[in-house]
C-alpha cells in the first residue's frame, strides 16, 4: 500500500525549493504518494501553519506523514521533533510553535526530537539554511516509506515539553461572548473565530435566529450588526452578511460572495475583539 | 491500472481545503493518481469553471474522473449531479452551469443526480458548507477507484435538463463577424472569442493575410487596428498584435510578449463586442 | 519502479495548461509519477527557467526526466533538444537558453534534437502553439515512462551547440569582488549573487567575520554596509542584514525575517553591480 506524505511550508511555489523536497522524498522511495497542504503560509508564520494543520489532519488516514516547515528559528538551537497524534498521524516540524492546535484541539500521542545526525540527507552537511529539505523532507519520507519506524527517529520528549503559542481565551461578560479572530478563510474573506460551538450554544440561538455581533479595533468599533446565524450561506441573500458554524466547529462571520474581511478591514490578531450575543427581540 | 482523479475548484491553494480533498480521496484509496486542473478559477466564477474543463478534459483518458466545485449555491437546492462525456470521462459538479460547454461543445452521453444519502462521506452530516469534500470529492474518488460504478451514483436524470449558462452568439453583419470574449488566457492576457474556426473560414483570409478587429465597450470604441492572422506568435515582431486560431479552434487575439489585455483594459463579459471583418486590400 | 516526471513552465496554473500536460503524460503512462518543479516563471523568463533547473535538478534521482517550457519563440524554427546531464537526468526544453546554467555548472552528457514528426501527441498536427503539451510533455512522458529511448528522441546534436545565454562574469578589482543579482529568492526577498563560495574565500572573511557590501544601480549608490557573513539566518538579529553562503555555494544578501530586494528595490538584471570586500577593522 502506498505511503501518503503531505508538504507544508511558507516557501511559495515559484521556486524551486519545493520541487527539492519532492526530489529528496521520491528519491527515498518512488513508492510515496507526495501532495501538498500549502506552500502558500505568510513567511514565518507559525500560527497559520498550526491552523492550516488542525483544520486538514483529520481527513487524512492513520499513518499519514505531514512535514511542516515554517522555521523563522532555522539554524538556531531550536529542536525538531516528530510527533504521532493519538489518531495515529505523523508530523514532523521544528519545535516552534506549530503544534499548538494539534496539542490542544486533538491530541500528541507520542512525541520524540529528531537525532539529526541520524536523520539527515547523506552529503548535505554544508547547507545550513535548508533544513526542510535535508532533514525534515527526509526524514518523512523514509518514516512514511517504512524505511525507519518512529522509534529510529530520536529520542522520546514529554508531550507536554512541546512548545505551544499563546492561545488567545475567549470571555463570557454576562450574556456576551467575546472572542477573537483565529484566522482568515483567505479566498472568501471569513472570519474564524476562536468561538467555539459549545460556547455559542449557552446562548441559545436556534438556526436562523438572530445575533448582535460587534468587531473592536483595539478601542475602535468597526462594525455592529444584527446577522442570521445559519447552517449555510445559501440561506441569505447574496451580499448579505451571516454568522455559521466552520468545519472545525467555531463560529465564523462571512458575506454570501463578498468578503467580510475585505468589506471592514478585519485581520486576524491581538488587537481585535469579536463580541457576539443574541439580538434583542425586535419590538 | 492507476485510476485518475482531477480537482477543479475556487478555492485557492493558500488554506488547507484542496488537502482536505485530497484526504478524503486517499482514504477511499491510494491506488489514485490525483492531480489539480486549477483551484484559482475566481470565486463562484460558473463560466470559467465550464469554460477551463472544455480547454482541459479533451487531453485526459478515458474513464479519468473529474471533480468541479465552484458552487455559490451550496447548501441551496441546486442538485448534484455525475454525468459522462460522450469521450467517457466523467465530471461530477453541482448542476449550477458548470456544464455548459461540456454539453454544448463536447456532449454528455448520460447524467445522474448523486444521491448524497448514499455518497457522502461517513460522519460528516454536521458540515453544511464543505459539499466540495463531503459529496464531491468522495464519491470522485470512489467512482475513480470502482469502487462505485457510473449507476451506483443515483437516478438518471434527462441530460437535456442540465443547467447552461446563457452562452452568447455571434453575429454576421455583411462581412463583418460580431462576437464577444469569453475568456482570457490569463497569465498572458490573449482575448478568446466565441468566434469558431468555421465562421473565421467565411471571411476569406489566409494565413499572413489581414484583418481589422474592432472592440467595443458597450458604445465606446476601445481599440480599431490591422492585425495579421497567423499561424503562431513567432510570425509576428515582438510586441506586434496578432490574430489566431487557439487551441479549441476558436479566434483569439493577442501580442507577442506582451499582455492585449492589460494594454487596453479588455475583460470577458457581456458589455465587451468584438469585430472582425478582411482588411481592405492596401492602395 | 515509477519513473518521474517534472514539469516547469511560465504558464502559471490558472487554467488548463499545466492539466492538459498532466492529462497528456497520463495518457501515455499511468505509472508516471509528475510533479512540478514551478509553473510561475515570469512570462518569457529564459533565464529564470535556466537557474530554477539547476537550482533542483541536483536533489533529483538519476532517470528523472525534467519538461521545461519557456518559450517566447514557439513556432520559430528554434530547435527542441533533449539532454542528459552527466548526473543522468533528463530534460526535454525548447534549445534557447534553458540549459545555460545545467550546462555550464552540472555539464550536459549528451544532447539529441526532437524528432518533431515521429515525436508528437497524435493527432496534434492542427495546433501551432502548444509545443509544450504535443511535443515536450508527450515526449517526456514516453521517456520516463520507457516507451521510448534517449536515442529515439532524434540525432545526436554538438553539446557545445546547445544555445546558452549570456553569463555576467564577477570583477576583482584590487580587494574588491563586483559581482551581479544573478536571481531573487522570490518569497524571502534574498539576493542571490554570481560570486562563487571560491571567490569569496580569497577575501579571507570566516563565519561570523564582517563583509563591506555596497550595490549600484547603474551609476547610483543603493546601499552600502557593513554586514557579518554568517552560515545562517538565526545567527542575526530579526531585522538585522546579513550574508550567506546559498544552496548553490554562492553569496547571498537577505535580511532576518525581512525582504532585502523590497527593502532597497534591488531586482536581477545588467544595471545592478554588488560590490563585496573584506570590512575594515574597527577603530
Amino acid at each position: 500500500m502506498s505511503s501518503l506524505l503531505i508538504f507544508q511550508s511558507d516557501f511559495g511555489i515559484a521556486d524551486g525549493a519545493v520541487s527539492a523536497m519532492y526530489g529528496v522524498a521520491y528519491s527515498v522511495s518512488r513508492d510515496l504518494r507526495i501532495s501538498d497542504l500549502t506552500h502558500e503560509i505568510p513567511q514565518y508564520n507559525i500560527w497559520e501553519a498550526s491552523y492550516r494543520l488542525i483544520q486538514t489532519v483529520g481527513y487524512w488516514p492513520k499513518d499519514s506523514v505531514f512535514v511542516s516547515v515554517v522555521d523563522p528559528g532555522v539554524g538556531s538551537t531550536r529542536r525538531s521533533i516528530a510527533v504521532r497524534t493519538i489518531n495515529g498521524q505523523y508530523i514532523i516540524t521544528p519545535d516552534n510553535g506549530t503544534l499548538t492546535h494539534i496539542k490542544r484541539m486533538l491530541g500528541i500521542a507520542e512525541a520524540r526530537e529528531i537525532d539529526e545526525e541520524k536523520n539527515r540527507l547523506p552529503n548535505s552537511g554544508e547547507s545550513y539554511t535548508f533544513h526542510g529539505r535535508d532533514i525534515y523532507a527526509y526524514t518523512g519520507a523514509r518514516l512514511a516509506s517504512g524505511m525507519i519506524c518512529f522509534e529510529d527517529i530520536g529520542p522520546m520528549v514529554d508531550v507536554e515539553s512541546v512548545v505551544e503559542l499563546n492561545v488567545p481565551e475567549t470571555i463570557m461578560d454576562g450574556d456576551t461572548i467575546i472572542g477573537s479572530v483565529d484566522i482568515l478563510d483567505v479566498r472568501f474573506g471569513s472570519l474564524w473565530t476562536n468561538i467555539s460551538k459549545e460556547q455559542f450554544k449557552t446562548l441559545g440561538v436556534p438556526y436562523g435566529g438572530r445575533v448582535e455581533i460587534s468587531i473592536m479595533n483595539d478601542t475602535r468599533e468597526v462594525y455592529r450588526n444584527i446577522i442570521r446565524y445559519v447552517k449555510s450561506f445559501a440561506d441569505v441573500y447574496i451580499g448579505e452578511p451571516l454568522v455559521y458554524m466552520n468545519s472545525l466547529d467555531y463560529i465564523a462571520v462571512a458575506i454570501n460572495q463578498g468578503s467580510f474581511s475585505r468589506a471592514y478591514n478585519v485581520s486576524p490578531g491581538s488587537n481585535w475583539k469579536i463580541s457576539i450575543k443574541k439580538a434583542p427581540k425586535l419590538p
